[in-house]
């Protein structure tokens, strides 16, 4: 179908004057210049090598999605890339020198995380393999496990299901139904599924491809049930059927990610030996005694859950590259193509150059650099937690906690961004061989798995009013508000609780000094912390009858609050970015590049406080004028960041090799000139009909 | 893979106390109830018989989306639906009785909307053959073309395509490079594409079906352009061979509507007879004279594309229903689905009694509300225009005007809608069985072809602009001020064109009265209204030295509104759907429907305020108290329409036979019954497992 639009009749819409602008570089000799180059090496971060290793082999045509494969073709070739990974040796990164991996937690999220450019179902069936299946076994198993089984599952010899969720249950694993059961007189564990909704659910590897799983189940001995446990159960034999006692089914066709073979599965008392429940934090005698090193059944969850993190952090720095790619495709392809002529009779504007088009994208450009300097701070945090640098009980809290933060906002952003791009390119976007629908249809889910981004920032909301209930329970208003006071001078990113508010001035300032006062990075971050220490206080305050009222309607209270609570995580995860994108300044590789990186991370903070202006307008932490500042500003910021877009998309360091789409690979450039050309000579020929408009405008 | 997250330790997540809430039914005594049955007559419309026969014929199994069909077998199926269509009847509403046809404008727009629920790609193909390719020799032809084309086309014999697009040119027509140059001396049109970036694109039919095209090309005579016209071309031979001159590729996969056979074509001196000109606005003698009936060659243009709005009148339509879907599917399992326990020790809370839930969702309805009354006026004036009832040029250009402002909002809501319902969902609504994500990969491309989004409400904003400037260019402040004051009175609807404001008086009412003031119609219509105004005024004032500037400099301002301009459209459009829905308050079948539709329109008015609060706190139309209790009443509001929201989708009338989605199939209830009793037989037979979380509280 075509698209049917029209040119205006009146004025026609304009650029901003750009005819001498190539394409990438900046204009005017006082302007700053990035350094493409060492931008690039900024961004590759701490695991550059991993990295860049991870990316060529991303780059292998044996390792990319096809499109246009059936379900069964393209499941078939991502389990060979599998192969192909291991082959590399890939996946020992991830696992125990006992078992000659590299125990380099860092660098095998960063090496996973590359993958996504060659097929997002590639990374996350790899990802069920030795990230979740692979993991529950190394993480909540001991030795023995480990060297019973991880070299197996390392060679993918024994491809594996991670059976955590139900159909019943999702987000809530504390109430997943399955049972297992032991029997102290064969010494077994008996595995049971009572009803339909405790059927596991969503499992990658299970439809076709696992012969083992590790099953997340009430675990139940001497009549008492000790809360969910991990539990290593074969699954399928030699010729691939089910077990005795198994069964399920194929979750089929999905919106994505049709590469990996999601499906159900249930248990009829399968048994299995007692040594195969993954005993690190909970075992079973022979006897049916229980025991664990954690006595408090909640944490001993948490702790447990708790070693699984590093799902959430890898699909924190995948929805950054998603993001990354979608806005290299469309800003390439938005500095060649022509639509419009505006200020020029015969020369069409490059549609960069329209105000819409740069209000649209360079947003997203902004979020994704400091969506990606969040991710580094967070991928070095999680590896200086796993390799016991800095493992206490806080440090394991706060990595859960940026965990629960990142990841939302991350893979919102991808998706929101990755159907800006689409839109930015037309039509163009819209097939398949320019890549953005695909990717946005892979990255659908990222919202959803390893934790529903509602629910995640939920757990952020409580533990800010935890927070905060410890500083203030028993201080009264004055108290408070001298604590919050003091307390803001030396707060740093590494604090991920609750930040405080360097001051509770209200902003009646002039017009005259808006700008100059919001440019400074000290205003954004007290506009920032402030809103998210007001909306947890507010919160407090109304829960506070919460623990005086019966249950019912102390939940009622609660939900009361819920969404405000959301909001509130939400901006607590946004403070987080812009903190992360602002001690990333710092590190700019020169003058230039510190700059235009300066007018980025303005951009960033100046549209967060833009999409938040009324709350701080209600708050009195902004005067009108001022809000009005704001976004007189970001057009300003926009106008000056054009001539470095190109250069802000091309360090992110992903050639056509990983691009792959045609729109981004010069062809629009090359017809762009064609034409041009075409219609030059023309004119030069003499030979051009005239124009029936231009005529009748002569004749009045 | 699987979700990981996790159950609070502390306060649990907690709903409005639900548990004597079955699913649907309002409780209280004094609660109203909805007449689900007359509520779903009033939405049906104008032309609900149509509608209910059309949705019988989507309803059949034959008619229907089979998913993972390979691209191929897709478009094969899609064509044969095509015959049935034909078979049916469906395709004759809309053409001139002189051929057999039924001249009912608005009646077809409906008929075709409804297919949507069949398969979009059926829907979108059926548009190119009748809706684009058809309608072009109706409303461009003349009786010649009408008598020897549009029976093949009716009846399927010539499958067409509509050749306007081309890879450089979508949304500006009028630049298409394309050339039909007249040979006085064959008494022919020579067809030529210059360059690769002439050649037509993103055709439907054009890739496998099509045999002829409406190829729109600059028409140069007698060395003069006159512009663009369309053409009647053959383009295969009885083989499906393209005809000499002529040569193509497909262009294979696309984000979405895989059965449509999109592709490109390309023409090398392809002559046809000087009579294949569509020559109703603009014809050519066989001397070569050219004559047309509008002297002006921008109006003639203009008039001519406007012949084919009907597009956009359909996608409006059709976006409005693919919300209804996505909104029948999400709240039918949202009030199923249990997850998480908190007023209580045993039962679980129906999801959509958590307020987050609910805030997602309901705001969401109350928008798809707006758009499909908002629709209903669009297609009636549509029906008006195209009957000749109401065909002035100001109807013509009102009916245009709407068109542009509307399509882009319910497009880009559908996709919103379809997301959130996806995500609301979880890892169910990933799942193709379940309709979401099919739906949305077909919606996408809706929001960029028949006129780009941006495009359009660019377009929207000249003309208010035009409207803006037409009447007071030659006053001063003081006597706008007066001349607004005046004219707010008995502005409705039909006006399309720029909104005056009632009051210019600024709000610092009290506290008090906040709700009771905001909940008037008057009050919200004063609001939004007011914003429109003000936003076209002070782009007005910048833009104002535009007149005297050098072109190029004229166009660098002009760009420099141009993200205001839009935002600025799309409050008129907001403004046009929040008018459509109040309209629509006085047709409601009885007091308690009215009611619940009076606080859905309140949720929808009260959400525009909240979205746009900062400009209302900045402009001093609302006090920082009123912002405030505008989120609190959103609040209240959605917590009176959860006992409703059941009845609210039921209204639009999509049974199972439609809807199509297992989880909305009532599977998700029996899931959830069977799961309770199972633990309430358990717990009554003395056998369950003790907690240990239970037993360690005891002890102490």
């Amino acid at each position: 179908m075509a698209d049917i639009a029209t040119r205006s009749t009146s004025e026609p819409t304009a650029p901003v004057a750009s005819e001498s602008l190539p394409s990438a570089r900046p204009v005017g000799a006082d302007s700053p210049v990035v350094d493409v180059e060492a931008l690039g090496r900024q961004l590759l971060g701490t695991w550059a090598d991993v990295r860049l290793a991870s990316r060529a082999l991303a780059s292998r045509p044996e390792m990319q999605r096809i499109e246009g494969l059936s379900m069964k073709e393209h499941r078939a070739r991502v389990f060979d890339q599998l192969k192909l990974l291991v082959a590399d040796g890939q996946v020992h990164r991830a696992f125990p020198t006992s078992v000659g991996g590299a125990a380099d937690n860092g660098g095998n999220i960063a090496g996973f995380e590359e993958l996504i450019a060659a097929d997002p179902s590639l990374q996350i069936k790899s990802g069920v393999q030795w990230g979740l299946f692979g993991s529950a076994v190394m993480h909540l198993g001991t030795e023995y496990h480990h060297l019973k089984y991880l070299p197996g599952i390392m060679s993918l010899e024994i491809p594996g299901v991670f059976a955590m969720t139900e159909t019943g249950h999702g987000s809530d694993v504390a109430s997943v139904a399955t049972t297992a059961t032991y029997d102290p007189a064969t010494h077994e564990f008996v595995i049971n599924t009572p009803f339909r909704g405790a059927w596991k659910d969503y499992l990658g590897n299970a439809a076709t491809d696992g012969t083992a799983a590790v099953v997340f189940a009430q675990l139940i001995t001497k009549n008492v049930n000790h809360g969910v446990h991990a539990f290593y159960v074969p699954i399928r034999d030699e010729n691939n059927e089910f077990l005795p006692g198994i069964g399920g089914e194929d979750d089929g066709l999905k919106g994505g990610l049709n590469g990996i073979d999601n499906g159900r599965m249930h248990f009829t008392n399968v048994r299995i030996p007692r040594t195969d429940l993954l005993n690190k934090y909970g075992d079973v005698a022979e006897d049916g005694t229980y025991t664990s090193p954690i006595a408090s059944p909640g944490r001993r969850f948490f702790t447990m859950l708790g070693t699984l993190v590093q799902g959430r952090v890898s699909l924190d720095g995948s929805a950054v590259i998603a993001a990354k790619l979608a806005l290299k495709i469309a800003i390439t392809y938005g500095s060649q193509r022509r639509q419009f002529t505006a200020g020029s009779d015969t020369n069409e504007e490059v549609i960069l150059d329209y105000q819409r088009h740069q209000r649209r994208l360079f947003p997203l450009l902004a979020t994704t650099y400091a969506a990606g300097f969040a991710h580094e701070v967070f991928l070095t945090k999680f590896d200086d937690v796993f390799s016991g640098r800095a493992d206490s009980d806080d440090d394991r809290q706060d990595l859960e906690t940026i965990a629960a933060a990142l990841k939302p906002l991350s893979t919102w952003h991808a998706l929101a961004t990755l159907q800006e791009a689409r839109e930015a390119c037309g039509g163009a976007g819209f097939l398949v061989e320019n890549r953005l629908t695909s990717l946005r249809a892979d990255l659908d889910v990222y919202v959803t798995f390893e934790g529903d981004n509602n629910v995640l920032l939920q757990l952020v909301a409580k533990r800010l009013l935890t927070d905060y209930s410890a500083k203030f329970a028993k201080t009264d208003v004055g108290a408070l508000a001298r604590f919050v006071v003091t307390q803001a001078a030396d707060r740093a990113y590494h604090g991920t609780g609750l930040r405080s508010l360097a001051q509770t001035v209200k902003d009646f300032g002039s017009t005259a000094r808006s700008v100059n006062w919001l440019q400074e990075s000290a205003s954004q971050r007290e506009l920032l912390t402030a809103r998210v220490e007001t909306m947890i206080a507010e919160i407090a305050a109304k829960l506070r009858p919460a623990p005086t009222l019966p249950k019912k309607a102390a939940a009622a209270l609660f939900n009361s609050q819920q969404n405000e609570l959301i909001e509130a995580a939400r901006a607590h995860a946004e403070l987080l970015q812009w903190e992360a994108f602002t001690d990333a300044l710092a590190q700019a590789p020169d003058a230039g590049t510190k700059q235009v990186l300066t007018w980025l991370r303005d951009l960033f903070g100046f549209g967060l406080i833009e999409k938040h202006a009324s709350w701080f307008l209600i708050h009195g932490r902004l005067a009108p004028q001022r809000a009005q500042a704001v976004t007189a500003y970001i057009d300003r910021l926009i106008t000056r960041l054009r001539p470095h877009a190109i250069d802000l998309v091309d360090a992110f360091g992903y050639g056509p090799e990983l691009v792959r789409a045609t729109i981004a690979s010069g062809a629009e450039a090359e017809r762009q000139a064609e034409a041009r050309a075409y219609y030059a000579e023309l004119r030069a020929s003499g030979k051009a009909p005239a124009d029936e408009k231009v005529l009748k405008t002569k004749k009045r």
